[in-house]
């Protein structure tokens, strides 16, 4: 039996908790999932049954084995695992792009990336330092959509302005002083929405790149939370785009 | 010593966990505060001052106790712990609410409240079964903004709708199948946002009631996330009241 352990930044597989969050990846990169795990109490039912048709027809271990959730999962809920072999993406440069310039919270990258793939914006820049999105925690709150989306970290906004960032592009930095309101403001294509950390936001000097935005609200709040920010903001940008 | 103990539903008292989200209650509600803890090893700030300010003023006991600490709070970034007397709310029946139908999920209900402060909207409709309002998880992930909303539950959608939601009132139910784009639809004031459980959505009941909307997204996903549906429709529905 393959050793397993709890989630470490610098290991080369990681893993999906969960079974609508394993059966996505088993969707949509099943090259990139090595093994899967199958819990003794996991009931027989329509997700089972897709789970192991696709392990079958790509050749994917599926073991059941319990032992393995007593060391990688703390929720009740969880009865399947998907190993993920950590695989590296390229961003479309053609394309729009989500810039999160040092996130810091798993569960709010997770649901950002949700967004992204809801709203078709499938490349996330992500400026260091900035959380791992191939945290299980990530994953888990993706739902899996992390699967959907290319991703790449750069050391700072002027390797990403230089390389994946440079050309036919328009920045809309979201800040609280912002100079235009994002619901007066025509986003053009492609675009790049530019979010800053949780506690922080962008610094200053994004003031002058682009259009910088911000999102109208009261004074009985600080800010918004950044995947409500950044989903407003896809929501704007996206808007007619599937009708 | 009182006795300090874990929050269960059924209790008189309930807590915030953290110095912003004390200071929030202090701030909006001090009537209802009955307690303040600080741990020793809180720093010297503007934050701890304002709080020993309000308690001074407000005649609150403010009490530095680690054990305290122990017993309510598993983050280690807890250093203050103010302690909320339960109070009851009224809606205003002459403004605009969110209705929650079954909302399930602590950290959800916190994210949305926050959004609700933020986008104006005060008043919350909670349909039972629903998560607790005044669970210190609910309250620390609204980072206080509890206090500035007036929540109530509801037995049935009937209930509210004969009560606080009847007369002069706009219905949005928001539905993977409504029959109206959000973006295309006039959003009337007073208005109801209706908003669904996080795994069931609405009972297909609603579609018979005012105008259903639906937030256009890619298939890639099955659904926006509750607090980002929310948030979207409050972004929408309160456009350009702040300007």
């Amino acid at each position: 039996m393959a050793t397993v352990k709890r989630y470490k930044k610098e290991d080369l597989t990681t893993y999906c908790l969960g079974a609508t969050v394993s059966l996505e990846y088993l969707n949509i990169r099943p090259k990139d999932v090595t093994k899967v795990y199958v819990h003794s109490a996991f009931y027989e039912s329509e997700t089972k049954e897709k789970i192991e048709k696709i392990c079958r027809e790509e050749g994917i271990s599926c073991e059941t084995n319990d032992k393995v959730f007593q060391i990688l999962s703390q929720k009740e809920n969880c009865f399947v695992i998907a190993m993920i072999r950590k695989y590296r993406c390229e961003l479309d440069k053609e394309q729009s792009h989500v810039v999160l310039v040092n996130p810091g919270n798993a569960g709010n990258a997770g649901t950002i990336i949700r967004s992204c793939a809801g709203f078709g914006v499938r490349n996330i820049a992500i400026i260091r330092p900035g959380v791992d999105f191939f945290d299980p925690k990530v994953i888990r709150a993706s739902m899996g959509a992390l699967s959907r989306v290319n991703f790449r970290y750069y050391d700072s906004w002027e390797e990403y302005a230089e390389t994946d960032g440079a050309g036919q592009r328009h920045f809309y930095p979201f800040m609280l002083d912002g100079s235009s309101l994002l619901n007066e403001t025509k986003i053009c294509k492609p675009f790049s929405l530019i979010m800053g950390n949780e506690a922080t936001g962008l610094p200053a000097m994004f003031s002058g790149i682009g259009q910088p935005v911000r999102i109208e609200h009261t004074h009985a709040i600080d800010s918004l939370n950044l995947p409500i920010a950044t989903s407003i903001g896809l929501y704007e940008a996206t808007k007619g785009d599937f009708s």
